[in-house]
C-alpha cells in the first residue's frame, strides 16, 4: 500500500530475477560512506524484505555486495567526477562505488531505486555523475513557522520564533533530498526578518549546529540566508556600507563565529536591494562592493556567498512605460560581469519576471561570462497553483533546459550546465508538515523532478514522469496513467492562465486564481495594458528593447512576430486581437479557445484519476480527487473571468458560440 | 491655541456682551443632573475663566444662572419632550431647564455652544425637543483592541482580548458625545468574535458595568452586540434554533445575568445571517423569530432589541445576473412587517449596498408601516477615504435627509425621523486612541455633524459646517475657509469615484483607493459589468426589478433614464458610453469630466489649507497638509485608473486631449 509519507521511497516486495546477495562487504569511515551503507541496510530491507549482513573484509569467491569510494578525500576529487558512482552487476558480486563519499551515497540510492524498477539484472553496468555541482534546496521558512509562498503545512524548522523540529522527520527529509542528489540547503527565508536575522548569532548557532549535523550525514551542506543590514540591525553599527572597514570587521568576526560552530557551511544566501530589503544601493555601492565584502569574511572559510539577482524597481509607477521590469536583472548585474570575488555565485532566476507560468529565459544566461552563477527555479507553486491545481513542474523545466542561449555551440542551458558556465541550481521547495510532505500528493513528483533534473539535465520530463510514478505506486496502470496525468497537467494549467506569455493577471498578494486587471495599476512592473484592440508588451527595439538583451540570433527570433514563439507572443508584442496566428485563427479566438480546452483538460485528467479509484489508497485517491475539484473550480473562474474580461473589451464572440459572460 | 484633543470644546477667551453670572442655582438629585451641573461649571471655567459659586436656594433678585429640569420622572416625559431643553437669558438670570436630567444636560451644553458662538444676549429664548428618540453611536471596536473600518488608532476601550481603558479619557468621550445629544453606544463590534462573545458572561460583565457607570452620568445607555450562536458557542447547547425552548430558557437567564450587573443597558445589537455571521435561516427560522426570541429574553427588563436588515447573500457567482443584492434588505425584510414585537427595532442601513459614496435612499425607508425601525449611517470614513481624504459626510446626510419616500404627505426621510416612523439614527463611529480621536483633525466635523443632524435632521451640512468651524477654530477667517473647505470635499470625493452611482470600484478588502474590477468577478454581489460599450446595472422592472420596490412615484422616476437623477444614473441603468447627459455631453465625456475635476478640486482644497498657515497651529496644519498630500495622490490614482479603464474599453479620446493613459 501506499505510504504517502515515503514519496518515492516506498516499500515494496521486488521479485528480481538477479538473487541479491545477503552480504555486504563494507569498510568505510567517513560520516556520509557510513550512511550510506545505513542506507543500503534500510532500503534492501524495505525492498527484500531481509537484513543484509555486513563484513569488513572482501572475497572475490563470495557471493557479496560491495560498497566503496575511491578517494577519501573530497577536495582532490575533480570535477565532475565529484559525487560520482559506479555501478557494477556481476554474476556473484555486486559493486557500488563512489568517487567519493557522497558518490557512494548517490551509488546506493540510485541502486536502490532501479531495484525497484526492476533494473537489477546480472551484466548491469552504469556509471553516472551530476552534470552540476550545485544542487541546491532554497527555504523560504520563517521563524515564526510560517512558510512564505509555502503550500503543505508549517515549517519543519522552526515555530514561534525558535528552532522547533522533529529529529527524525529532519533525517527522513535529508533522505529524500539526498536520495535525488541534492547537496546544499539553504534553511531559511532570503526574506531575512524578525528573528531570523538572529540566525547568525551565538545562541540560534547552537541550535544549527544540530541540524547541519543531521544533513551533513547525508552529504547535504547548508547555507544561511543573511540580512544585509545586520551590522546596524544586529551589531548597533550606524551603516552596513559594504567598503566601510567597521563594517567588514564586523562580518568578518561574524563569519568566523558562523564556522565555529558550523565549519563546513556552504556559506550565505543574500536578497540585497530587492523588495523593501536592505542592500548596497543604499550606500551607493554596487552589488559587486556588497557581495565581495560578504565574500571576504567568508573565504577564510572556504565559505561561498550565493547572491541574487532578483533586483528591480518595485514601485514604478503603471503609467511609466519606458521602465520594463523584465530588464532589470540584466541591466543591473551585466555591466558588472567580472568584477566578482572567486567565491561569488550569482543566482538569478529562469525567466526575467518571477516564476511565471510562461516567460522567456532569462538573458543573463549564456550572456555572463566571467562570473559564477546558478539557476533558480520554483518546486513551490507560488503561480503554479498553490499545490491545490496539479501542475508537473519538470515540463517547463524541460524548456527551459531545451532554450538555445545563442552564443556560440552548445550553447543550450542543459549544455551550460556543467559546472564551468552554470554550475546548477536552486530551487524553493514545496514541503512543509504535512503528512505527505508536498500538500499535494503527485506534487511530491516535482520534489523528485528537480533533484533528477539537477543531477542530470538531459533526463526528459516523461522520463522523470514515469520513473516517480513507477516508484511511488508501483502497479503498472496505476503509474502509467499517473505519468500521463501529470504530463497532462502543465499545458492545462498553462491554457487556462494568462495566454501566450503575458504573465501576471493573477491575484495580487497571494497569486492564486484569476485577476486580469490585478496588477495592472500596481507598483510591482507586471503589466498587459489590454485595450479594445490590443494586448501585450512591446519588448522589441521598437518597445522597451528587452528582446535586445539576449543573443543577436535570439534578438531577432524574439522581435519578429513571425519567429517569436507563440507561447511568448504576449510577452515580446503587443498586439491586435485579429492577429492571425500560425493556425489560422485570430490572437483573440486562441485566446477563447485555450481557455477552453485547459478546463476541459483538468475534466479529462479528473476523470482519468478517477478510473484510478480501484487501483488507489482511498486516502490518497479521495485526498488528490478533492484538489482536483478545487482546481476545476478554479480552471472554471481563469477561463470565465479571462474570456469575459476579453469579450467585454472587444464585443467579438467566440466563433463556436461557447458561453461567455 | 487649538487643543485637537478637546474638538469642539475648546478653551476659549468669550468677550460675551451678556455678563454672565457668577453664580449658580442648582439643587438637583439626578447623576445626569448632577453632571449637567459640573459640565456647567467646566464649560464656564474654559469659556470664561470662571469658577461658578453654586448655591441652592432660588432668589429671583440676584444675579444667578438657573439650572433645572422638569420631571424627575424620565418614564413619564412624554415623546418628543423627551430630552428637549428650554434656555432663556434675562437680564439677569439665565434659566437653562431640562424637561427631564438628559435635556437639562442637553441644554448646558448647548448654552455653552451658543456662549462660544457669541450668541448669549439679553432675551435669548430657546426651546429645543430632538426630532428622533434615538441617537445612537455603534462602535466596530474587537477585544484585541483592532476596530474593524478603524482609522484614528486602536480602540479605546479593549486591548488584548480585555476591557482596557483610561477612565478620564472615556469620560472625555462621553461629554464629547452628550454635548452633541448621542443617548445611545453599542461597544463592541457587530460581528461578535472571540473574546467579544464573552461579553455577556460574569467575568466580562463586572467590567462593562464600569465602563456603563461612566457614561451613564453622561445620559447614556449602552447597547451590546451579540452573537446569535451564543447558545452553542457559549451554553454548549447544540443549537441556537430561536424556537427551541431551551435555546429560549438559555437567552432568559443569560438576559437577567446581564441585567443584573446593567440594569439600564438599552439592550442587544444583532447582527445575524449576514456575512458569515450565525443567525435564524440556519434552523430555518425568520428574522422575526429571531428578534422575538431576544425580544422576549430582554422585556422584563425594559431592553431593546436591534436587529440589523444588512442580511444578503455573500456567496453570489459573478455569472448570475438575475440575483442583485441591492433588492436583499426589503426582499428580506418587507414581508415580515408587523410580526415583530415592539421592543424590537430594525436597523437599516441608508443604502441598498454598504455606506456607498453614492446609493440610493433604501426603499424599507417609508415602506415599512408596522415595524419600529431606525437609520444605520456610517461616520467612519470606510468607503469615503479611510479619515485620509478629506470628505465632509453631513453633505450627503442632508441629501438622504432629503429624500422623499414617495408615500403620501411629509414623507421625506428628515420628516419621516420623528420618533413613530423612523425612529432615529445609528452610525459607525469614526474614533480611536489617535490624541485627535478622529485620525484626520477636519474629521471631527464628521462626528459633531452626526450628533446634531441626529438631533435636529433640518440642519443643513452648511450650517453645521459653520457651527463646527467656528467652535473649533474660533477666528472668523480660518472658521470660514475651513468651512468652505469642508463642503468642497464631498463633491471632490464623489467625482474622483466610481461614476454616477455605479458603486464598488474599490480595493477589495480595505476599501481605500481604486480597483475598478476589483469586485467585478467577487462573490460579493456588486458589478458593473462594464464592456466596450455600456456600463452599468439595469434594475428597472426590465432587468433585476430593485426599482420597483420603491414607492410607485420613485418607482417610476428611478425606472426612466429621463428622471432618474444623474449621480445614481449607473446605479439603475445600463447605459451605453455615447448616452447624452443633461449637459449635452455623453456619459463617458462625463466619466472623464468628472475625474479631471474631483483631481483639481482636491488641489484647490489644498491650496486653500495652505493659506491657512499663518492662522493655524503648525501641528494641526502639518497633520491636515500631509493628509491632503496623500489625498492628492489618492485622487490621481482614481482619476487615472477609472479614466484609464473607460479611454482603453471604448477608445475614444477626452474632447479636451487631456492625459489618459
Amino acid at each position: 500500500m501506499l505510504n504517502e509519507y515515503d514519496c518515492w521511497l516506498q516499500k515494496r516486495e521486488i521479485k528480481a530475477e538477479y538473487e541479491i546477495p545477503k552480504v555486504v562487504c563494507a569498510d568505510v569511515k567517513g560520516l556520509v560512506a557510513k550512511q550510506a551503507i545505513i542506507e543500503y541496510c534500510l532500503g534492501i530491507k524495505r525492498l527484500m524484505d531481509f537484513s543484509p549482513k555486513i563484513i569488513k573484509k572482501h572475497d572475490k569467491t563470495i557471493k557479496m555486495v560491495c560498497l566503496n569510494y575511491s578517494s577519501p578525500d573530497y577536495s582532490r576529487v575533480v570535477r565532475p567526477a565529484r559525487d560520482s558512482f559506479s555501478i557494477k552487476v556481476t554474476e556473484n558480486q555486486i559493486h557500488i562505488t563512489g568517487t567519493d563519499e557522497n558518490g557512494l551515497l548517490y551509488g546506493v540510492f540510485r541502486f536502490l531505486s532501479l531495484l525497484s524498477l526492476g533494473k537489477i539484472k546480472n551484466g548491469f553496468e552504469l556509471t553516472d555523475a551530476p552534470v552540476s555541482p550545485l544542487r541546491i534546496i532554497n527555504h523560504w521558512d520563517n521563524f515564526d513557522g510560517s512558510i512564505e509562498r509555502g503550500y503543505a503545512g508549517a515549517s519543519l524548522f522552526y515555530k514561534d520564533g525558535e528552532f522547533d523540529y522533529d529529529k527524525n522527520r529532519i533525517e527522513d527529509y535529508a533522505r529524500l533530498l539526498a536520495s535525488v542528489g541534492i547537496n546544499r540547503v539553504s534553511i531559511n527565508n532570503v526574506n531575512v526578518r524578525a528573528q531570523a536575522k538572529l540566525l547568525i548569532i551565538e545562541e540560534y548557532l547552537k541550535e544549527a549546529k544540530e541540524l547541519a549535523a543531521i544533513f551533513r550525514r547525508f552529504g547535504i551542506k547548508l547555507f544561511f540566508s543573511i540580512n544585509f543590514g545586520a551590522p546596524w540591525s544586529l551589531g548597533k553599527i550606524k551603516t552596513a556600507d559594504p567598503l566601510d572597514p567597521v563594517v567588514i570587521e564586523w562580518w568578518k568576526k561574524r563569519a568566523a563565529l558562523v564556522y565555529k560552530y558550523i565549519p563546513d557551511l556552504a556559506g550565505f544566501l543574500v536578497k540585497a536591494d530587492s523588495e523593501g530589503e536592505p542592500g548596497p544601493f543604499q550606500y551607493n555601492r554596487t552589488h559587486a562592493d556588497g557581495a565581495n565584502m560578504l565574500a571576504g569574511a567568508l573565504a577564510p572559510f572556504g565559505g561561498e556567498v550565493i547572491w541574487r539577482c532578483f533586483v528591480y524597481n518595485c514601485t514604478q509607477d503603471w503609467r511609466d512605460t519606458q521602465t520594463d521590469r523584465a530588464r532589470a536583472a540584466y541591466d543591473n548585474f551585466m555591466p558588472l560581469d567580472g568584477s566578482f570575488e572567486k567565491n561569488v555565485i550569482l543566482q538569478i532566476k529562469f525567466g526575467p519576471y518571477d516564476f511565471q507560468v510562461r516567460e522567456p529565459v532569462a538573458p543573463l544566461f549564456g550572456a555572463l561570462k566571467k562570473t559564477r552563477h546558478i539557476m533558480e527555479l520554483q518546486i513551490t507553486q507560488e503561480y503554479t497553483g498553490h499545490q491545490i491545481d496539479l501542475c508537473y513542474l519538470p515540463w517547463i523545466w524541460e524548456d527551459i533546459l531545451n532554450f538555445d542561449t545563442g552564443y556560440g555551440e552548445n550553447s543550450r542551458i542543459r549544455e551550460l550546465v556543467d559546472g564551468k558556465k552554470i554550475e546548477g541550481f536552486a530551487a524553493v521547495v514545496n514541503v512543509g508538515q504535512d503528512n505527505n510532505w508536498t500538500g499535494h500528493t503527485l506534487a511530491q513528483a516535482n520534489l523528485y523532478g528537480y533533484g533528477r533534473m539537477a543531477w542530470n539535465p538531459a533526463l526528459t520530463a516523461k522520463e522523470i514522469a514515469e520513473e516517480w510514478s513507477a516508484l511511488s505506486f508501483g502497479k503498472e496502470e496505476t503509474a502509467r496513467k499517473t505519468a500521463d496525468i501529470l504530463l497532462k497537467s502543465y499545458p492545462a494549467y498553462e491554457k487556462y492562465n494568462a495566454p501566450f506569455g503575458v504573465c501576471f493577471m493573477v491575484n495580487p498578494g497571494n497569486h492564486y486564481g484569476p485577476s486580469i486587471e490585478g496588477y495592472e495599476f500596481s507598483r510591482w512592473g507586471t503589466y498587459h495594458r489590454a485595450d479594445k484592440d490590443s494586448v501585450g508588451i512591446d519588448r522589441t527595439p521598437a518597445g522597451t528593447g528587452y528582446s535586445a538583451q539576449y543573443s543577436p540570433k535570439n534578438a531577432a527570433m524574439y522581435a519578429d512576430v513571425n519567429t517569436c514563439p507563440e507561447n511568448l507572443l504576449l510577452f515580446f508584442h503587443r498586439l491586435r486581437y485579429d492577429f492571425v496566428m500560425k493556425n489560422g485563427k485570430t490572437l483573440l479566438q486562441n485566446i477563447y479557445n485555450t481557455h477552453f480546452e485547459g478546463y476541459d483538460e483538468v475534466v479529462s485528467m479528473m476523470e482519468e484519476w478517477k478510473s484510478l479509484k480501484p487501483n488507489m489508497e482511498t486516502e490518497v485517491y479521495e485526498s488528490v480527487l478533492a484538489r482536483f475539484e478545487r482546481q476545476l473550480a478554479n480552471a472554471r473562474e481563469w477561463r470565465d473571468q479571462t474570456n469575459t474580461y476579453f469579450y467585454r473589451k472587444t464585443g467579438i464572440k467566440d466563433e463556436q458560440g461557447r458561453l461567455i459572460y
